[in-house]
């Protein structure tokens, strides 16, 4: 069966590991790096799709346990699955639920068979096993599929690490042996924590079972960014060249170009739109606070040169306005321009990239962003 | 100097007052009938610029009252002047605060000389006189002024709307007057509640003092139809044809059908954005409650056959699950599809007109409508 989705590599920096490739999918063909807006309940908040498209989206990203709970994967799925029901005709990646097992772990019951959540809308049970996880990914129909994994709660001993490590492999095992669609892909995720030797024999057994890609999980959950540095570069000489490494929940963009510069070819935050809605814009000088009284009546976009929905025809001093008077549009074109600026941090890297001149790219745009 | 907005009639319905026309104003030309989506703070709730216009909106409303005191008509002036600062190129009515004056009345005090407000935001004073109001709405820019004019509160005896109608005149000539921008139109506000002679004789003296258009005001403030077909009865007939006819805060679609018939070219109400967010969806058969159980996996649109950019996507299931999940998306579209509703309304109607069947038209969506 041809695989559903194949990473292209189309070159690596001379300097660094960073990479520039295409993932091609079911519903067309994306170029790597990536960052992928994250529609927990397939909807980007506040964003119709034509913005999103507008804003440059190629990718996104809606989670199986929000989606399992409510509506119900078969209301998406009687609804014809997940692209027509959010009217998103581009690829679209599934999380698993497992990181749910951590950000939500007073709801939910882990055992060998997999994670038991009562649910945080209304207390009923979801068993997501390894097989629950895949068959609700099956029917939700996104292009990429997240096994479930085991993502231990911080601060964690080497030996919980491993353990947690150990229930990954054995759970992607079993991911894998539920598979029934040959029209979505799935991707292995490895946990180990910042010990090299954990994740690289993770790595190596993911690679064994074989998927689809790769994600490093076990990142984005408190840690440091020397941390995440270090769970990279521990990780990714240990994940086959052609195929994608994604980096779940990092939107940082100085840990975005970090990761770039590591060999990471995919992201996912919840930072643009997050950060959107509570009126915190990204600019590639640092964050812009749009309440701020100094744009009360200033002329200028949210960021000179942007040319995104928000910044080509709308003023700081009316987006503050739109936020001190609790008016929607506030956080749509705040949302929109942060997804704009990861989109655009992105682009510019694929193309430095494409010139052999990452690692100056990465360093300008790290001074210019400060810490 | 010429007239900044003229007003073109181009037919009366053979067996009703139903007109069609064109309202030519420095930022387009409006058909009419028309509908106004209500845009209070220089933003219509939750819809970006591309969005009112997929959705057939010509022509918006914003509040003096409110700009005023944020964030101040000197800011959106410095900013460009209201269509600069919302992004919306097409014509711009502004409404002038006297609406506020009723539906604010605890924190208003009215005398001869206007209208002086304890800001609902901070307690500041706005003092807004007829003058004030004039000069308010040319900073802010619109293509269509209102006169300041005095509501009087319900249920109010002969004597108090009497009152009320002889200031309300007092301060259209003072707002005549108080006029110096040539490229900005001013309209009058009739009151005079549902009685005759005081309607016609308000009538009869704003035109006398001239105007480049007339509005219907002292209806929708909790009135019945039917007390708003008799002030509509008693008000038309002392218009000018040749002028536009603006009837203020209505939008109820069997209200807006009896006043087309009436001869009313002009709308505005909160009605659909309002209801849209409380996730109630007009349709030719009534209203559709977004959040019932009926639609968790219904395939089809809102409406049948409703080309708006939420019908042409999304199916009632995902809206539902919009609504449940509290995802901002549920308003937004609901708000479209309603806009896009009483746009259409209003075009068939105007199409109705010109091929001499409104008084069919009208029954027939009615009928379907129901009460």
């Amino acid at each position: 069966m041809p695989a559903p989705v194949r990473f292209e590599l189309l070159g690596v920096d001379t300097r660094s590991n960073a990479r520039r490739g295409l993932l091609r999918t079911p519903h067309g063909t994306v170029e790597t790096p990536v960052f992928m807006p994250v529609g927990t309940q397939a909807t980007v908040k506040g964003v119709v799709p034509e913005l999103l498209r507008a804003c440059g989206s190629q990718m996104l990203l809606a989670n199986t346990y929000h989606l399992a709970l409510r509506p119900g994967e078969e209301v998406v799925r009687s609804l014809g699955g997940l692209h027509r029901f959010m009217a998103w005709d581009g690829p679209i990646l599934t999380d698993s639920g497992g990181f749910q097992a951590f950000s939500l772990s007073d709801r939910a019951t882990l055992t060998e068979s997999g994670v038991a959540f009562r649910s945080h809308l209304d207390g009923s049970l979801l068993d997501l096993t390894p097989e629950r996880a895949i068959a609700i990914q099956e029917a939700l129909g996104a292009d990429v599929a997240m096994v479930l994994d085991h993502c231990p709660a911080l601060p964690a001993g080497k030996e919980a690490v491993a353990e947690a490590t150990e229930r990954t492999i054995r759970w992607a095992r079993r991911c894998q042996r539920a598979r029934t669609r040959d029209d979505q892909a799935v991707f292995g995720i490895l946990q180990g924590g910042s010990h090299a030797d954990l994740r690289s024999e993770c790595a190596e057994r993911l690679v064994e079972i074989g998927f689809d890609g790769y994600a490093i999980g076990g990142v984005s959950v408190g840690e440091s960014p020397e941390e995440i540095r270090k769970a990279l570069e521990v990780s990714t000489p240990h994940l086959p060249a052609h195929q994608a490494r994604y980096l779940m929940g990092v939107g940082r963009p100085q840990d975005v170009l970090d990761a770039i510069a590591a060999g990471v070819d995919m992201f996912d935050c919840v930072l643009p739109t997050r950060n959107g809605r509570n009126a915190t814009c990204l600019t590639r000088r640092g964050p812009v606070r749009m309440r701020n009284a100094a744009h009360k009546a200033d002329p200028r976009p949210i960021e000179d040169g942007c040319d995104c929905p928000a910044c080509s025809r709308f003023s700081r001093g009316y987006i503050r306005h739109l936020f001190l008077a609790d008016e929607m549009l506030g956080p749509i074109l705040a949302s929109v321009h942060n997804l704009a600026f990861l989109h655009r941090l992105v682009r510019d890297a694929r193309e430095a990239i494409g010139e052999g001149r990452y690692d100056r790219f990465r360093a300008e745009a790290l001074e210019a962003l400060g810490p």
